[in-house]
């Protein structure tokens, strides 16, 4: 049985391109004792694995050139040397490399029920995007019903989710996305109270014109801004925080193809005067309390509360593809790629 | 009996002027019922200050162009209206005028056992920047022991009692101050594990090297950055935080006489990578806790572990002067001005 994989061949300088990986024809392992032989039926491309395409100290340990990549991934165990795990069942896990086939320690990934959800959202709504929408906001952002909640990269894959968590808890939901499809998406599905384009055509809007826009819709001041962007973004809204402001700092994908430190408006100031608190965070750290967010938002799901937005890519070999797009905001919802069809026994 | 008083007669463009004050003879007011007559005795000049000198909205209304400057002060009862006070009897507070003698609401005041502590204590190490060094570190910057704690203004009124708490928290500290006898000062008497001067001669360093300077100090990362300056001194410590870092974001000295939002290196991508928190706060959200931050700062000094340094102007005239010699950095420890003598009956 062939194999194929996606390799990094060369760190990306900026925007990375096609040409920092290479897609090779490969042989599939055998899985020995405790492991599983899967097939792989959806990626996961993500913001953050640009950063590890990047040399140096992180949270993560960064690619070797050379390396296969590895992300989310959902798959379908078709061989199992464990008892954990039989044939046909479907699992996920957030680091799986980019082939058509990989084996796996069985302990390493978690089995879904393909019932309950169409499997792809265990990388999306119901998984690390999800969760991060779920335990940013609400950990660290902590909106209190009235509030005024804005929300950066609000139509992507966490962006999408802390709007309606926060329209949930009762909070006013000013959604910054980049194109007019998306804004309507916004306010049509998602139900957010005021969506802004930052793009006035293909021209992007400066922080000076944001920062009017969102004054106007945020009269009383930001309680809570949650952050995928950074940026221009980000220095248009910084200064209109309301006293006791929280900042979640979840992305930053304006800035992750700057090859250098980025210089901007200083927000110092204005957590100074607003005794505001500023705050990054990696979900792992939240790992104990998975449990309890993906109840809640699949609690929400069912109740039909919360709604959820996929771009999904056909075919392995798209996948660096689709991982460049999201830099170039191509993704509504969460961007996926599908790697081979499943279908239920 | 002659009064004195000194008005803000123009806003300062940059750092202020004397040309901004304008002292005056007045007459002494009476105490009606309820009200004190109290002779100034120390005045607390502040960098907080200088953000009340400029229009607009922040925690704190501004100074009206016309209006005497209120700040702290140490003052002694000499006509009393109210049962709560009796002549002699020396107070405190957080807003009396720039003026010989005040009238105020007794209610306003609080009497201080000047058979403790010398009074002046009571605006620096016992007062506001005392409380300001105990909560913001060991609320927000929560130090452990062990950890490396960075201070920038380190040698100011707020830093030298954070350099000591965080000592007595068993830290590594690195302070960060800006003159060869401010360094001395926090090595060999407050007990600092290191020492930066930020200025060579009279030359700022630049942010790259301070941040050589302070990694060097620093192997295993910055733990808890108390921030007094902002600015490019930030901008040298920011890059060289360390996992789950607490950056108190206390003061911003080194930005207050600006006139426009400045632009520096944008901290988010740190905090992002760190799971870092930056915070602000100001000091009276703590009111609640002032009793139990003035018993433990007393303690300390009793036991002789929190030493304190003011630099006493003398004169009610110097009261402008001391205060912009705020900003070139002229004083060590908390800055006074004393108005009058005292004498314990």
């Amino acid at each position: 049985m062939q194999n194929r994989e996606i390799r990094l061949v060369s760190r990306p300088e900026g925007l990375p391109t096609e040409r920092n990986f290479e897609i090779r024809d490969t042989k599939v392992g055998k899985p020995v004792a405790g492991e599983v032989l899967l097939r792989t039926l959806y990626i996961s491309v993500d913001p953050y694995l640009r950063g590890r395409m990047r040399e140096g100290r992180s949270y993560i340990a960064p690619f070797e050139v050379g390396q296969v990549i590895v992300s989310g991934a959902v798959a379908e165990v078709i061989d199992s040397a464990s008892p954990a795990l039989k044939a046909g069942d479907v699992v996920v896990s957030g680091s799986l490399p980019w082939q058509l086939y990989s084996v796996a320690n069985a302990q390493t990934v978690q089995k879904i029920d393909p019932t309950v959800a169409p499997i792809s959202t265990a990388l999306g709504v119901l998984g690390m995007p999800g969760l991060t929408a779920y335990f940013g906001l609400l950990d660290i952002g902590k909106p209190q019903a009235g509030e005024t909640v804005v929300v950066s990269g609000a139509a992507g894959a966490v962006g999408t989710v802390v709007c309606q968590i926060a329209k949930i808890k009762g909070c006013r939901v000013i959604a910054i996305a980049g194109s007019a499809e998306k804004t309507d998406f916004l306010l049509r599905e998602l139900g957010v109270d005021v969506a802004i384009n930052y793009k006035d055509g293909n021209r992007y809007k400066s922080a000076e014109e944001l920062r009017k826009e969102v004054a106007a819709s945020c009269p009383g001041g930001v309680n809570v801004y949650f952050d995928n962007v950074g940026g221009e973004i980000s220095d248009g809204v910084l200064p209109l925080i309301s006293s006791r402001a929280r900042i979640v700092v979840c992305g930053l994908i304006s800035q992750y193809n700057s090859q250098k430190l980025e210089v901007g408006l200083r927000p110092q100031p204005f957590l100074l005067v607003n005794s505001a608190l500023m705050q990054g965070f990696i979900i792992t750290q939240y790992a104990q309390r998975f449990g309890e967010g993906v109840r809640e938002l699949g609690n929400w799901l069912t109740e039909g509360k919360l709604k959820y937005a996929e771009t999904i890519v056909d075919g392995f070999d798209n996948t660096p593809k689709a991982f460049i797009g999201l830099f170039k905001g191509e993704n509504l919802g969460k961007q996926i790629v599908k790697v081979a069809e499943f279908r239920l026994p």
